[in-house]
């Protein structure tokens, strides 16, 4: 940065990708939608944060394409917040329970203090009844026989219109709103206004766009990601799924048995991992472990044979 | 403070009349509790903390009041950050909906995914049932006759039986726990852990225990301030109470008016408030204005009469 | 908010007000400035996050600004964060120091690691030293007579320029960046980008444009708040305006006391003082006490004689 | 978490190594220190906080290593929120500034507007000049030759005792202590009161004990690490070493070379990389390419043999 720059009018940065699908819903779930409101920023401002502080100008697009990969890489997480977006949201209260976990975010959302509750809930198709996960305590896996899923949508919709029904029955009645809603079903549609940084909101995707996050949130994270931010700014998003989205992480001790694999020592491989407590055995059968068998995993992804099978 | 200054090992900081409730509940609703979990600092950090700012040693107790009474005054808050508290909460969730939008706070919830969800909802008396209030548009007033309470509370127990029997039927038949709970009523009791700082806790009473707070969260604000705080940190809460609870603001321009009451220049006050466009009149009534009904309520709370009436 | 509402494409919000000046640098103190680098939002934005709250559509200017007002007014903080700006800032060190505590923010700071310091100290002309405040310990009151202010200029500049000679000698004989720059004085200019929300922003405002603020720091904040933020969101600067920089907070007693004195019964306020504890005898003489100097330089802007005097 | 839990009077968690050494100061740098004023939480709690979220109580202690590592290892950051830490910090204001940018903790810091500055500034020994790493523009490598440091130890002290001179001859004067300080190099030291949770301080020790952080920083994150969390939270700092401080991460795009590595396929891996865009050459020589040079470095360190070379 020079001591003598002349500084120039600016032009607000402008994304045409983004300011085509501006306010234009994106539906998800049955009766859900994203739109974008507004944003700021783009892949140039990223490019423009970073260079404030390396203390030199702008230059060419490759070289912005190298920058924004370095960053992230590296997790040069500060440039990334240069960048805003506001999305309003229409989301069932139950996925927006997990959602608002996230807190570096601004909200405003819709108050059933203050006004009727949305006249909208979140139904399940008979085929999407989803059971419960053997392997993974917070998880789904498959989906129920279609017939029995008839009977799940029966009740659910009976309880649906109950819970309408007695809504509005206390409404009617002149029970003050914040106390009618009390048993609205979590599957209630509400509203909300979400504005948040570029950091935080790839953050929040690399956790809801996750497969073990629930579908809900995830149906969500997926149009966040692949419909808007990707057009907002196409490198960085590149760069997310390269390096957060695809990536693995080993430990310490999953890099040594690597190394020592990657160099035909699989016999040490093994005293290692004994060694280290992942190997043990109960009436000649070797125990679960859990670190060893999510390491398995890896191995697996890599076409890497499992050196103690 | 010194640059040869000899440091001791130091005693943790207890405050004996919290150790005493140390993980007894406090009842709040007809099935929620608060309990104190642990915490960090008292009265004395406070005076800790601004004194290392002051870079100065501890005084007396009398200064030490003294010096609280003033930051939290001045608004000087960092001090009271020092001081930290860990509770545990048990509270529907229509009013963990709320409680949650306070952001700067560390959360462990009860996961209704991994677990089943809690079996308890907070059910209404007959006599509890709050009438919609006409001039707050988000608030209640008065309660509903017994008589018309018995069949609404009936009604409340009727969904509540048939949510958690649809609710347990999925559960029963292998529907993944994080679907099954997807129409659980609003009302249903959930557990959590709550970490955060003095400053912001008082923030979060500041707004939680006033009037127009939801009843709910308002009774465990109420317990949290009455029953722990002040124990606490109890000179802290006093100056609390003296500044911010029962403190009023008056605006640059209410300020001005204060000023032509006090000097008994009612005539002013009058031709001032008509140009600032408080005082309109319409077929030769005043008419409504929310800005001079505001002003007239805290000049009814001092007893001062209302000039342009 | 219906639930059949169809959604129009938005076009991004302008404000033209603003986008005249993007990018143009305003002057502050010897050698810094701030530029307004992008923004998202207007008053308009608060208007529509509020009214997502509300589920009700958009409204006539008159009543927007009654809104704006109402929120402000009322400590409704969220719609306020719904509006973004980014700013360049050129800026001494010691300034910078005190800028970086507002931690709601995002920043990219110039790096003095991988750049070569910015060659620019800030300077204080002759006429410019201040002396020290004797009744605020942290302030400064009034200026020094030229005659000695010349001589405290030119040992700034032996300092500065032995500070840079020093500086420059390391670097070009190849010490690291990082430690070359160990000993450049407080008053060195750096330069950051900061993007912060409405809502923090006035905060910042609030405590920076105050009289006790440093009067560096305040310079800074009296550019943003009357050329920018003026400029960006002129109805919620105007509610700022008169809601947080000219008003003024009583406490309960403080109101008690206004209240006795309203009614004309100036020995019941002299008899609760005198209980408070505000008034003590020291040798016949009362003796000082903060809390009762600070309410009667209130009265004193109330025009409202001291009872006790 | 059963319903009809009977909670039981708890007792403080205190962790006996932490409390043997509270208040007292570990040395860093020439002047500096870290003391541990105050502490919340333990493993312990860790567990706690994250069996509120499974609904279940306490287990045995080996369980609970599994479950703080198998937290860790998965981000699950929120019960690492549920420990606080409270230090005493003296460092030069130069690594303070670097320090505050790690925005999530509280802070109170010794005041140079309303005390003196503290009569200290950080020395360089002859032998401890670094000099300007060549390939890491914002690095350090190697140390000056104790001649040529001795000349610059004793410019440094000039500057030092000039700038303190001035300084004092200023405050004598009666120049406000907040504007006769504005020439203090960076070097002189301040003090703070800081206070984090054990999530946050490990996501700073991540990025201070990092061999690329500067050594003034690292020197401080190395002693919080290594002295005081280490004795804190044993398994949680285990953990930590296993899976932050010596993992790595590799890219979508680097599993897939690393797969078909393992798999003995080297001419596809070097096809891959020139597709990727990774091998160019100019005048047959292989040009530098970043990404694939910090790969080749990840390849070392595995001992695997770069396939291209």
């Amino acid at each position: 940065m020079e001591n003598e720059k002349i500084f120039e009018k600016l032009e607000p940065i402008r994304v045409p990708e983004i300011d085509e699908i501006l306010g234009v819903p994106f539906k998800v779930l049955d009766d859900g939608f994203i739109r974008v409101i507004d944003y700021l920023g783009s892949d140039q401002s990223i490019v423009q944060a970073a260079r404030v502080s390396y203390g030199r100008g702008t230059k060419k697009v490759s070289q912005d394409r190298g920058l924004i990969r370095y960053l992230l890489r590296h997790r040069h997480t500060t440039p990334f917040e240069m960048c805003e977006i506001k999305l309003h949201i229409r989301i069932p209260m139950d996925a927006w329970r997990q959602w608002i976990r996230h807190r570096t975010a601004n909200v405003n959302e819709y108050s059933t203090r203050y006004s009727l509750a949305i006249d909208s809930t979140q139904t399940t198709e008979p085929d999407q009844w989803r059971m419960q996960s053997s392997d993974n305590k917070q998880g789904s896996a498959g989906f129920f026989d279609t017939e029995i899923g008839k009977e799940m949508s029966a009740d659910e919709k009976f309880l649906h219109d109950k819970a309408r029904e007695i809504y509005s029955k206390r409404v009617e009645a002149g029970v003050a709103r914040e106390q009618a809603r009390k048993d609205l079903p979590l599957a209630t549609y509400t509203e909300a206004y979400w504005k948040i940084d570029l950091h935080n909101l790839l953050h929040f995707l690399e956790l809801r766009m996750e497969k073990n996050a629930q579908l809900e949130i995830r149906e969500y994270a997926n149009v966040i990601g692949n419909e808007i931010v990707k057009r907002w700014v196409p490198i960085a998003w590149e760069a997310f799924e390269e390096y957060i989205l695809t990536s693995k992480e080993f430990s310490g001790f999953e890099l040594k048995l690597l190394s020592l694999l990657a160099n035909g020592k699989k016999e040490e491989v093994v005293e290692a991992a004994k060694e280290y407590g992942w190997i043990k055995y109960k009436d000649d059968k070797i125990t679960f472990n859990m670190e060893r068998w999510e390491f398995e995993g890896k191995l697996n992804e890599l076409n890497i044979p499992i050196p103690w099978q």
